[in-house]
């Protein structure tokens, strides 16, 4: 069994474990027993999730959260903590999340304020909740504002107490939801991991065809570098985790521009490859970096898209909140290297530019 | 002027001072803005609170929370949040409380997960919240459950960035709401302070009437307990904090029984009478301990109560999450010194009879 031990300072929760082993739903109600011994746990999962994977954890109570990230709400938040208010556990609660990323916030945020924290667990569906959010703590709910709905607008940092990653279970993702899983994990590879970048390229193939063996070692790999950026990083103060957004700033515009028709990780490729792009304009980028797009592209992503309509592409943009104190990108300069730049107002044209470029005209 | 610093090893929030000093509201604006550069307040208050001292934030934005603890509540919270979400701040949002325990509470909370967490600044307005809720940085809000209402069931651990404790605010506290102010004032005094005891004593009708001088030792002293023993146990894990809870369980389940109409500071100080008659039926009460029912007194408190239903008084008690691993009571041996004792669930007889003894027939 691999592990990453993610360790704070932080008095209440110095640190937890993320396990990655083919088949470990399967024994991991007997694990969570074994390692809360005076707690009962509640699952929050999915409809989908449930009736997917759900078996592994018979009899024990349950709350689900229909799928898609316009659930992850103030409403279901609410009902979330009401099905724990009507919980009547024999022991202390434990929150067992049984599902992707929008799940994972949610439940968590729900666990992060039930009786002001209680333990939570994750078991991660989808490879980009495996890459991604079930490391780092940082959980939330989408919000309405005047100005429309804002995501993660509330929330909190709150650590996991254990994160189990059983790559089983992405053989029931949707093939459109595993390559955009991807996206992450060429974001990882670009920012700090030349041989990793090497491994996938040669492997592209059988990732896609989730062969255990390339697909562990990536998992593994990608989940360390968060961990580590994260371990230094962990309220997001110090700019450490400023890296982790290469592609995010491009990738959010247009995801919001296509009213979410886009999946996160769809649109994070296309990121990638405008972030690369500003690097080549801005004469940063080292040749290596033309094998991003063709990496993507092996994986089954897209790197250009039909046309958005510009103007919510920038409104979107100058919404990021990245922006306010200045527009800040992450510029790769070669595979395993990128810097957070920051970029005059005036650039946006040039950010535009890019964008506009990577669009097909629409007829 | 006063100060106390609150240290944590949580590194998010290292640590913040409590300053107390007659007339600080006045100066509080600029302050704030002084202290936090980068930041534009958002004040949340209570109607009653707002047209008393709002003057001082003149040209502030904010929100209004309806007095009471009823309000304390899921959807006065969502409120709170939509609130923050309209607020166009130029620069990053910070929330001032500016009132009672309930206010802080739920301000407090939203201002925690506001963005995952933005600064907030409390100035306390009853002498309750000056002397507890404003220090400890635990916040949350009342949620129903199928059993009925739950205190503080959903919320955060969450450290203010400054309190700021003005005692003229006390001026236009109702005279009920200071009485019962005074009882968490002699609780602290009889967990860890003779001197404070007997100077209290002293100057019972002072304090009554807001002589300054011994109400700012009063509450700087308070304070300062409070803070040592929070400091010591952040997340109330390690045992520490159970000891604030002198007086509370009993307190607690009259409270409830009553319908919340007794205020939680009437509850204590009955509460803290039953805890030094548990002491007596134990045998490890020191003579001393009878000034903590004369003290009481002085203070305009009640000792004894009305007649309230036995039957919802027990079911109070053992519904109080003290009692998740049997009961534990805070006991009292002498003035400035308690511990806290498990008892079997068969005292409860003992403690039915305490509260008993303590209740005046209705007719």
């Amino acid at each position: 069994m691999k592990s990453v031990a993610v360790t704070f300072r932080e008095p209440r929760n110095r640190g937890y474990e993320i396990l990655i082993q083919p088949g470990l739903l399967k024994g991991a109600g007997a694990m969570i027993k074994r390692r809360f011994p005076g707690h009962s746990p509640f699952v929050i999962s999915s409809p989908r999730i449930w009736k997917l994977w759900g078996s592994a954890f018979k009899g024990t109570l349950k709350h689900l959260v229909p799928d898609g990230e316009k659930h992850k709400d103030f409403k279901e938040y609410g009902k979330a903590l009401a099905a724990l208010a009507a919980f009547k556990p024999e022991k202390k609660p434990l929150v067992l999340v049984l599902g992707g990323g929008v799940l994972g916030d949610l439940g968590g945020f729900a666990a992060a304020s039930y009786q002001r924290g209680i333990p939570f667990v994750q078991i991660p569906s989808t490879l980009l909740s495996m890459l991604d959010s079930s490391v780092g703590g940082k959980l939330g709910i989408d919000f309405d504002t005047p100005q429309g709905r804002v995501k993660n607008l509330v929330g909190a940092f709150y650590q996991p107490s254990l994160v189990l990653i059983d790559p089983l279970l992405l053989s029931t993702l949707p093939a459109r939801e595993l390559r955009a899983g991807f996206a992450e994990a060429v974001k990882t590879a670009t920012l700090f991991d030349r041989a990793l970048f090497a491994q996938m390229e040669t492997n592209a193939g059988r990732l896609l065809a989730l062969d255990t063996a390339p697909l562990v070692h990536m998992i593994h790999t990608c989940v360390a570098h968060k961990a580590r950026v994260v371990m230094k990083d962990e309220f997001d103060v110090k700019g450490g985790r400023a890296l982790l957004n290469l592609g995010h700033t491009f990738g959010h515009a247009v995801e919001t521009a296509s009213g979410f028709g886009l999946l996160h990780g769809e649109a994070v490729a296309f990121g990638l490859a405008c972030a690369v792009d500003l690097s080549a304009r801005l004469g940063m980028a080292d040749p290596g970096l033309m094998r991003v797009e063709a990496l993507l592209q092996r994986l089954g992503l897209l790197t250009r898209l039909p046309a958005l309509p510009m103007r919510q592409v920038m409104a979107a943009l100058s919404r990021d909140k990245k922006f306010e104190n200045g527009m800040r990108f992450v510029v790769p300069q070669r595979l395993g290297h990128s810097v957070l730049l920051p970029l005059p107002k005036r650039s946006l044209s040039l950010v535009r530019d890019i964008i506009q470029k990577r669009f097909d005209p629409l007829d």
